[in-house]
């Protein structure tokens, strides 16, 4: 490929994702154009852009997720390259296509890449081909009897787990416990899949019990050159969505991370991956084996913590791909030297995790020693009733866990603090306080596990929290005087 | 030194500081008692500590300075520990001997070393003795021909500085151009240093032209560790005052850093420096020298540049040393692997350094990657014209210097507002625009020798972006149409 520089950047996206991207387009002075619906015409990412172009109404169908508008809006404003952040078209082969078709640059890997890797039987067949371990499994789940056939030739026990095969993001997934659930639970998974994706084709595989999310970061240039920027732990979930998200792994030692790694750089060199990539494992810490999961072909919401790892610029290094360049780097570059965690605040009901839209009447973001915030609100915004919850990621970073997880306490107690809508912090703030979590000692169903512990010790500090206040009130008016005090 | 737990420290200062070591208390979950003058009730600092007592009226004499009721706060919170911060009492060896004879831990150097390092002539006579060079000079200057006798002797030629042996700051330094010159600089440097100081000895040196200034941080404990933790440039100064600090330095190679950095582990271990510190030199780039200027016992403003760099905590360092505990680290684990700068955003006229008070009615705090705040202000907070200027100090980091510088221009450029009070922040966008800056060519006169051509450079920028908003606002009404646009 040839060096093209590119000029202008559309970006395919809005709040976090959006202004994240800004970011790395000022370092570079590459002027930006944001798009926006209706409802979001306010937002913090249009703000923050060079110039905004509306490109429709509140339903993402008709805005974020409306392909020609966005290459329409992208050669109005005189855009020559497009990102498409995280969500809405980011893994859409088509749209990928499309911008290439229209003569932009896409910032993110080819088309054929994406499409080979929503496609989770040819994934894992592609994986199957490079080597790279796969949960024992069927591909295509006809009826009943497929699932039990191969159950008992394969020597499977239940729990099993029942997928859409173009699913993604803990849709059309279901766990199956017995064999008399086994009927109603195809039926279900099948007509989520249809619903969901418009492809009800299922896949059968062994359910992993206290598995672990691990997920290797991989930068990739367009001249073969193929580097992993180590794992993340992303084992935290609540309905299959991850919601504290860490690097490096405290599950993993030496040898299986630079196994895990390894594999993962190996699968994304066979498949001739370019840009910044994610390969998604589930690791049994009871027997010491990974799994692949999936290939997410897009920049991920938890990209941050690598970066705080590393030193790294992940965007930027997106960017200098698309241009053509070569990554500025080897493998033996990447000494992965803190340790950091991200919390993903939503706009939720942290006991019930029913969303909670409104306007946000007070913001307080946290700062110091340790912090990185990627924010996509402000104080008076409104949050949208269409969109997803993110609020705002906080990140933290130490020389070691303990330290990073200090850092998280103190930004999650003491300095960040929103009204105006509800949000997930309390519920984060328990995650990180418990035992479990301190030790390390923890699987994707911790939070199903644990959650009238963790409502419980949020109850518990909010009432530590009102007599500490009214103490410190009486403190300040004997200290003033009654008078003094406003 | 027996280990003793500190149960609650005292944090004997306000705004940046104060909420500065707040931070690493949460971390360590050690309890905070604000200090605060009438002014500063309802201060950043006073909000975020668990509580808070009033110490005095405005002037600092009756508050930030007033040691006695400071230590009587301190009893009267139940802290056990008192933190100085910078500035104020931080170098008082009375202050630290007093908080010890109180029964309380004083978290810094001993009382002795204060002192000593407070005596400029005594941190001269130090240094020599631990064999670090020094610039050329005499000790007690009584008259003219004291000055010009020396200067004979040891062939030196103008200028030459003069200055106040108990100094700081900046304070009672006087640049001597001339044999014309000397009596009255003489005259006026004995007065200020008599006002300041009350003490009017002085000393000469050989002016170092074009000189950078170069420190190094150092940290110790009661047992006999001392372990330096890299260099910081701080040569962009304004009025003897830094405004930018950076670490690394860019005007050291391999072979300088290393000789500098154990040239002040060396004096620091011979005088029994614990806690952290600063050994301060001025070198020069065109003889490749490095001489002593004195050691800051205390906390540095900058300090957050060598934290990003080596993900090290130094507060807490301090706090560790305080209760006794050895270092958890040796120098062959020090390795600093990012690049950082800082820029203090002081309310000032950034044309005349003329100080701006009053209330803040709009701040927008910078975020994103890369970039550390270090905040004192909030948005509705008033600035008292009693105290220092400093609103923020914004950090940023990155893998080398490029990445850091990068950040911070988009940070200054784009990300930060401050309304209500005028801010240095367009100077200090055009100093890291400025060509010498990024080549890293520039002295300690840098400021004062370019300032035209930086003020001329933010007048520009200025009508830049007006043609940039109109341009904005053009395009956002022909997308919505006037009605929807508020």
């Amino acid at each position: 490929m040839t060096q093209k520089e590119i000029r202008k950047i559309l970006i395919a996206n809005r709040s976090v994702p959006a202004v994240r991207i800004m970011h790395t387009c000022r370092d570079r002075k590459i002027p930006v154009t944001a798009v926006y619906s209706t409802p979001d015409r306010l937002s913090a990412h249009v703000f923050m852009a060079d110039s905004a172009v509306h490109i429709g109404e509140a339903p993402p169908a008709e805005s974020y997720l409306n392909m020609e508008r966005m290459i329409r809006a992208a050669k109005e404003s005189g855009a020559d390259a497009i990102h498409p952040g995280w969500g809405f078209l980011a893994e859409n082969a088509d749209f990928a296509r499309m911008v290439m078709d229209a003569g932009l640059t896409w910032i993110g890997p080819s088309p054929e890449v994406i499409r080979a890797m929503g496609d989770k039987i040819e994934a894992k067949r592609l994986a199957i081909r490079a080597n790279v371990p796969t949960i024992p499994g069927i591909d295509r789940v006809e009826g009943v009897e497929d699932v039990r056939r191969w159950m008992r030739e394969e020597d499977v026990a239940f729990p099993v787990m029942i997928k859409a095969a173009s699913g993604g993001g803990g849709k059309g997934m279901l766990k199956v416990s017995s064999d008399e659930e086994l009927p109603g639970a195809l039926e279900q998974a099948r007509s989520e899949a249809k619903k969901s994706f418009g492809d009800d084709t299922l896949l059968a595989e062994k359910y992993i019990e206290r598995g672990r999310h691990i997920e290797v970061q991989v930068v990739a240039d367009t001249h073969g050159n193929v580097v992993h920027l180590y794992e993340r732990e992303c084992t935290l979930q609540r309905r299959n969505q991850k919601i504290i998200e860490e690097a490096p792994s405290p599950s993993l030692d030496e040898d299986i991370r630079n196994e895990i790694c390894f594999t993962a750089t190996r699968l994304m060199r066979e498949i001739g991956y370019t840009s910044a990539g994610t390969v998604e494992f589930i690791f049994d810490s009871a027997t010491r084996k990974f799994y692949f999961l999936e290939v997410n072909t897009r920049l991920q919401v938890e990209h941050g913590v690598t970066e705080l790892i590393t030193g790294l610029d992940i965007v930027g290094i997106m960017i200098d791909v698309a241009q053509g360049a070569p990554l500025p780097f080897r493998q033996a570059d990447i000494h992965p030297n803190r340790w950091a965690l991200e919390v993903r605040v939503n706009a939720e009901d942290p006991k019930t995790f029913s969303p909670s839209f409104g306007t946000i009447t007070r913001l307080q973001v946290p700062q110091g020693p340790g912090v990185r915030i990627a924010q996509g609100v402000y104080e008076g915004a409104d949050i949208p009733p269409y969109y997803d919850s993110l609020l705002m990621l906080l990140m933290t970073a130490g020389p070691d866990r303990e330290n990073a997880i200090r850092a998280m306490d103190r930004t999650l107690s003491r300095n960040l603090r929103v009204e105006g809508v509800k949000t997930l912090a309390p519920l984060l703030l328990s995650i990180i306080r418990h035992r479990a979590f301190r030790e390390g000692n923890f699987s994707t169903r911790f939070i199903e596990e644990h959650m009238d512990e963790l409502i419980s010790m949020f109850k518990e500090r909010d009432s530590e929290d009102e007599v500490l206040k009214i103490a410190k009130y009486v403190a300040e008016i004997s200290a003033l005087g009654p008078q003094d005090w406003m």
